[in-house]
């Protein structure tokens, strides 16, 4: 059976039965489509469209639903941007910098390598130009954003061996999520390996690949990297707070009523907290458990993260002579970014040390 | 003239003159009064009420309507508690701990020192106990409590001396906002002075107050404190992440429709995140237009974070023999606060110190 009308019929025969008058039901009814890029494994990212979802149901009296489904499940994880500029679907759940092969711009909306926490995201996000430039990219793939969450500081990943300086990553095969991180991990010598969640275990088992980068404490747990590469080392430089983004049809949500747009908004905030403060709360247990099972937790050395930085510049060079987008963005990035780190230095960076090096 | 009259009378007008169907704005229409803890030139905490307010609004199409008042306005600023346990508003929007002197657990609910961060705060709300444990203690005033915001670590505030050790402390008399932090200040010998914001310079000034914390970079340029305090200390370590709530009379919000409920509780989210951003964005610039006008920013010494931390141990032990609810909900955000630290030690810390070391 197909599965919009199964919806559809499934949402009037709720309506009947609650003995709504028809006068009320017949004027607003919405139903959406959402296609998200995560699968339901990894529930805290999976379920920030969930938390999204049923803010909206319930703020709206069932008149707009959004029904969620998983990568796979109406089409490819990394599909979703095709599907939302369609209009195959009229909403995604994601993060942009999977859509890096495209535009580099991408990136600028979720993390690049050495960019921005969650909480400096944010703030250019919704009060400096970073939604209102990401928007204006966006509107040529015909789609507008919103934010759908943050994982925070990820780590650097799991690997076999010990890795002690840049000569260490010299011909490493490495599993890793994006294009940016990879273009970056190719000029250490890195070289960069494209496998699905599911099967990373088993190619770090049987030394197919030397480490992999999967997402933190919690979700790596779950896969159990740590009876295979027990070597966890942090942090993700590449992902110091990446965005998750509610990807939107901009004619889909164009034609939505005020109430409606308003509804979007706050319900995507919402998750938005809701999927960082989870993580936050998540991780921690997940990490002694990680630890207390044989996990050696280590810091990349600081000469493997200035080789990295470096890197990073280079690439971001490059990206700004390939993409005027990306350019653009860039520098807007750069300059917020700039007065964040030196602001965070002050009152949050000394008052955070200062528990960090407390014994509680 | 009333003032609510001339907001109904307003909102009545509005709904006519959109043309709306009596038999639609006839079954819904609720208007609510919230009253703040904040005067209009704190724009952004003052603004949160205004940015939720907005939301409610649009969302349910003008049928629920909050209108925000100054305080003072409908109450002293410090009067809001008794104003929504005696139902005379539905609604306000203050900092928990300002009511530390009804019972000591409330600033449990917002900041204590060296408490957690912004981030850590949310967690410990969303994903710990602390929403359910703050709102089984709050519900004893007849209030439910939602997130308002949340400003960041403030900064230690302005002192016309330099303070090298604990003994510089002894016998200043320093402006501060909250009873907790008066409790440790008093134990490392200083004298706390309760002065409103708008006298705080002209006492400085005079040298009737030898220091005066306010809030941060942004709210305490537009008071001038650096022409008559030049040193600015850092960190604020008794607000590491002062949440700000919104109070809301339990009667009242249980008689809201279902829809209405999930309308304030996104609502709520969206103001919470937007306040934090806010003042991430404005800090920065405010930081660098204070150092350009002669302001010398200074950290505490770790001399004096550790006799401070020692004083905060002990009040909240004294706080623990006074309150049972102080002690059972200290226990639970103690142990959440221990793990959250260990984890932030991790990724978020070296990223965030990484950065913090760079030239960008």
């Amino acid at each position: 059976m197909d599965r919009r009308s199964l919806i559809k019929n499934a949402g009037i025969a709720g309506v009947l039965a609650a003995g709504i008058a028809p006068a009320v039901h017949a004027q607003a009814a919405v139903r959406w489509r959402l296609a998200s890029s995560f699968p339901k494994p990894l529930d805290t990212i999976y379920g920030g469209a969930e938390v999204f979802s049923n803010a909206v149901k319930a703020m709206s009296g069932g008149k707009f639903e959004i029904s969620v489904h998983a990568a796979g499940e109406l089409m490819p994880a990394f599909g979703v941007v095709d599907g939302v500029q369609q209009g195959s679907v009229e909403a995604a759940h994601t993060v942009p910098y999977y859509f890096y092969g495209k535009n580099p711009a991408f990136a600028l909306g979720s993390a690049i390598p050495f960019g921005m926490n969650a909480r400096q995201m944010n703030a250019w996000m919704m009060h400096g130009n970073g939604r209102k430039l990401m928007d204006e990219f966006y509107g040529t793939y015909g789609m507008v954003s919103f934010n759908g969450g943050n994982t925070g500081t990820q780590m650097g990943g799991w690997f076999r061996k010990e890795i002690k300086t840049p000569a260490d990553l010299k011909g490493l095969k490495m599993r890793l999520g994006g294009g940016l991180v990879g273009d970056v991990m190719t000029k250490l010598g890195v070289v960069p390996q494209s496998i699905p969640g599911g099967e990373i275990y088993q190619a770090l088992e049987k030394g197919t690949i030397d480490a992999a980068e999967w997402v933190g404490p919690y979700d790596d747990q779950k896969l159990g990297f740590n009876k295979v590469a027990p070597n966890y080392y942090y942090p993700g430089w590449w992902e110091g707070g990446p965005e998750v983004d509610f990807f939107i049809n901009k004619k889909a949500f164009d034609a939505l009523s005020p109430e409606n747009k308003a509804i979007i908004a706050a319900a995507s905030a919402m998750a938005a907290q809701d999927m960082l403060a989870k993580y936050d709360a998540r991780n921690p247990t997940a990490l002694k458990q990680l630890i207390g099972a044989k996990t050696k937790l280590l810091p990349f050395s600081k000469e493997i993260l200035d080789a990295s930085y470096k890197a990073s510049l280079q690439v971001y060079e490059e990206n700004s002579a390939k993409s005027p987008e990306w350019k653009k963005i860039y520098a807007d990035f750069l300059a917020f970014q700039r007065d964040q780190v030196a602001w965070f230095r002050v009152a949050e960076g000394r008052f955070d040390n200062y528990m960090q090096s407390m014994k509680l």
